[in-house]
């Protein structure tokens, strides 16, 4: 997260951190070995009966962190959630964290690390960015077998009549692989399935991701799995898990899965990684079983929903803490300097250079984000995510404005001080909760039609004047309707670079119209997906992939991973 | 592996049996808490140190099982190889068992489990059959990722000049998916990727499981892995994966997956449980590191390969043993009256009918397999795994046939009684090593023409009369000779069910031609594979999976697996 070349990389901070055994951690939050199951020395999963056996507790208070619209670097979401906490850790609060566990497609691509940064990181962070505690292979695996499952189906006689070139659930990788998009399976004959057109989607744009994020306990996962829409029949009618009968075998796969993954960061805080799907293609947040255990067990939790405000806080409050019953005590803007710039107009090679000017100009990002959490009836705090090559004009410049606007703001320098580093933000964010009296509501109603719903989103989140749907979307909206799914909620699929759905327009583009071009629905998950401009669920690599600086020493140590 | 349906399936007796921490196992062989990795309580890996550390601890003795050509069922392979090394465990021996992981794709599909089976099981048998240490899982990825690589490389300018036409790596899924065997990738226009034939195998059958279960280290697995072959260039050259410059990612992506894992039996005798290549499409061995570790760690290791000696075994001999320098002192031939019955011509259906005839006229079956092991200088016994339907007759008749032969054959009744129930083999076993003089020698030289190799293994193990190349195969032979490749040992993807490449010549076929398909590069493994009949590297699911029987209960214990 910093530009100085000379600063340790996150990972050999990492490798050059004490870690207390997980059992230490789990001790702290009042968990018992037998509690645990351990991975490692310093993972560990908690057992369904402890977590059946808190639900008594009374509930901390949630901090959701979010952002304006990220740089592709990121704006250190993850890494300010991290600071925050070890901040309220530090001054003696009970503090857990709630992120999301992170994909390995873009580890071997492009993008950082989804554990924090700096001093502000969860660990071992090797473990959660290569294969952790096995969750999302389980999901990948899950997700295959439905498929096989399927088209075994129609090659032994297809009982439920499923055509062939209706099916919508798709195979997935925790890869980004391209040449999976668009493939056509089932050639060479009569004893190698039916020919078909099919592709691949990365694992966290899978239902299944979503279902296990939005599920309460194992039954809840099973129904959610019996729900889901695998393909139409001859007559058009959808065709479900229940129908193929294999819900069972589904969350056998999973129930090891579903289970939350405790760690801890640099300075000990326990937390909680789990569930992880993207904020762009999927709804973001992390899951439900962490989210509602760490309020049974911390006074505090802090939790993170992917990208900026009109993506990951979208479906963090209109999907995830509706149907879970939630409510955020405050909200945390992340915003850095770099990014303003970004949406003043500074070109991505010139970040560094001082640009009051661009900053300035770029501030309207953050006012719609602060906009949008205000309508959600949420008290915040801006933090601002110091980076080295930030300078004291451009930074008093973004405090005196979130002054002179009455926005409550705190500099943060969680990257390089750790805990120490959010000490500010933390006082500030105590401060609202116990200040503010939030009155949070979702921002659409379930009974509206599902295109008042999107309208809605676009017109109060992204600031845009419409919704255009293509023809297919028109149609679908239509037979949805018919099937008696346009009660539940939506989940934008959209670029997380601009509040509309053109990654080209920074800053606060304003009359815009959001082009939806497909509906997808998600009956296990439990809502429908909007598909917007040209957003992909399946990523591609980079010219250079990451992969190609990755290693590991005689002793079994990572080199290169970030 | 009864067919007594009064008696308690094998999960009921997996759930109803008591296990130790994995901790209070790992001190009976000499191993602390320091020395593992939980994976849960019941599980573990042993660490890279301690691996090393042992290397000057002196060999145990090892014991190879092996059996008959299979009925679908299985013969019980993986339960002798438990209750003889339990039995040997109850007699005050040191023991340990080196097993393969089981695959996900048949646990779904039909098979049993890997672990095997009544009282004579490995345990924690849910989480082995499932995700066990995720294992399997990096495997796939890794596949995976150097597929997605490798098209990115393509994609982005093609500097290696791979041509998309002569791609040989697969992508693969550890699940029985006929839909994937072939399949065109790469659709949706210039964005997507290049078009291009491709295919998924399951992932036993992947390199990377060979070269996992082959590799002496982490640095030899680095090594193996740069030297897979994964495509040719437009000069019709190979083009290697050290070429594409990501083993390092591959190797990181592995690191954990390499470690043996650590489990238990019923009786408690400790088991590393390990790596796990099908015999019929890949080498059909646990990994090197389990097998040898366990012989620095106990006195005596029970290790299995796949299928029959035909498969399994001749691998076992010709590649593993010959590559890791392990010499067995013992084989265990494990035969059983049903199977010999099908060999004698009996129905499926009628394999529980007395039937002397057919079991005398099936007994040339396991007197080719006898020979086999004579041939390899190996000194053996003779195990007949009882099962409820064999009549006393039947048994006496097939004693009589070994002694009458001069061959040391012991009743084993260990489904039913565990460690107990094998005392009379572990005797026999132990007599033969120690009034033995094994004079242990692989059936070919490296240093043989590929085509003399094959000629060797289809006369000497198959009994059959010569090989017959296709087309592609006998260009292969001179293109590989050409590449340098010929002085590599042989692993054959051949039938289980037949000594011959057709499945329905049962009992001792002679005279017979095996038909070579096609010849496969395995580099890293070190072999080639030569594709015989109809082999297939994807197997599909019957027409009611097992997977429909699966379910999980509200407190996350595994229904209907098995």
């Amino acid at each position: 997260m910093s530009t100085n070349k000379m600063v340790k990389s996150d990972i050999e901070i990492a490798q050059q951190s004490t870690l207390l055994p997980i059992k230490d951690i789990a001790k702290k939050i009042g968990l018992t070995e037998d509690d645990l199951d351990f991975y490692g020395k310093y993972k560990a999963k908690i057992s369904f009966e402890k977590i059946h056996n808190v639900q008594t507790n009374t509930d901390g208070k949630l901090i959701l962190v979010t952002s304006i619209n990220p740089t592709p670097a990121g704006e250190g979401k993850s890494t300010v959630t991290v600071g925050l906490s070890d901040a309220l850790h530090s001054i003696g609060k009970k503090v857990m964290i709630a992120l999301r566990e992170p994909s390995l497609g873009p580890t071997m691509g492009m993008k950082g690390g989804a554990t924090g940064g700096g001093y502000s990181q969860v660990l071992p962070m090797e473990d959660i960015n290569l294969h952790f505690t096995g969750d999302i292979h389980a999901i990948t695996t899950a997700n295959n077998a439905l498929a096989a499952l399927m088209d075994n189906h129609i090659q032994q006689g297809n009982q439920l009549q499923i055509d062939p070139r209706r099916i919508v659930w798709k195979r997935c990788l925790d890869l980004n692989d391209r040449a999976l998009r668009e493939i056509v399976i089932g050639l060479g004959g009569p004893g190698q399935g039916v020919p078909r057109e099919d592709g691949f989607d990365i694992t966290v744009a899978s239902e299944i991701m979503a279902v296990l994020c939005l599920a309460s306990d194992l039954q809840d996962l099973k129904l959610r799995l019996s729900k889901m829409v695998i393909a139409y029949n001859y007559d058009k009618q959808p065709v479900t898990v229940g129908d193929l009968g294999v819900e069972g075998a589904l969350a056998l796969l999973l129930k090891e899965a579903l289970k939350p993954n405790l760690v801890q960061t640099i300075e000990h805080t326990p937390a909680l990684v789990h569930g992880g799907p993207f904020a762009n293609i999927a709804h973001g947040c992390n899951s439900v079983m962490a989210t509602k255990t760490a309020l049974k067990l911390a006074d505090y939790v802090v939790t993170e929903s992917g990208f900026g405000a009109d993506l990951g806080a979208e479906k963090f409050l209109n999907i995830k803490a509706r149907s879970a019953g939630l409510t955020p005590s405050a909200v945390v803007i992340v915003a850095t300097i770099r990014a303003l710039k970004m949406h003043g107009g500074v070109a991505k090679n010139e970040l560094s250079d001082e640009n009051v000017a661009a900053l300035e100009a770029g501030l309207e990002n953050l006012k719609k984000h602060v906009e949008t959490v205000e309508r959600f009836g949420l008290p915040f705090v801006v933090a601002i995510n110091r980076f080295t090559s930030d300078t004291k004009s451009e930074i008093s410049l973004l405090q005196n404005w979130c002054e002179k606007n009455g926005i409550s703001v705190a500099l943060t320098e969680v990257w390089e001080k750790g805990g120490q580093g959010g000490i500010e933000l933390a006082r500030k964010v105590l401060d609202v909760i116990e200040n503010s009296h939030p009155a949070f509501k979702p921002l659409y109603k379930l009974e509206s039609s599902l295109e008042e719903k999107i309208r809605t989103i676009i017109q109060q989140v992204y600031g845009g004047k419409d919704v255009d749907f293509s023809a297919q979307a028109l149609k679908q909206l239509n037979d949805f309707k018919q099937f008696g799914w346009d009660k539940l909620p939506v989940c934008m699929a959209k670029t997380q670079y601009s509040l509309s759905d053109d990654p080209s327009k920074l800053g606060r583009p304003r009359d815009f119209i959001v082009h939806v071009r497909e509906l997808k629905p998600k009956l296990g998950a439990g809502f429908i997906v909007a598909i917007t401009g040209d957003i992909m669920t399946m990523p591609g690599l980079p010219k250079r992939p990451a992969a190609y600086n990755m290693d590991v020493d005689d002793k079994g140590r990572a080199i290169g991973l970030f």
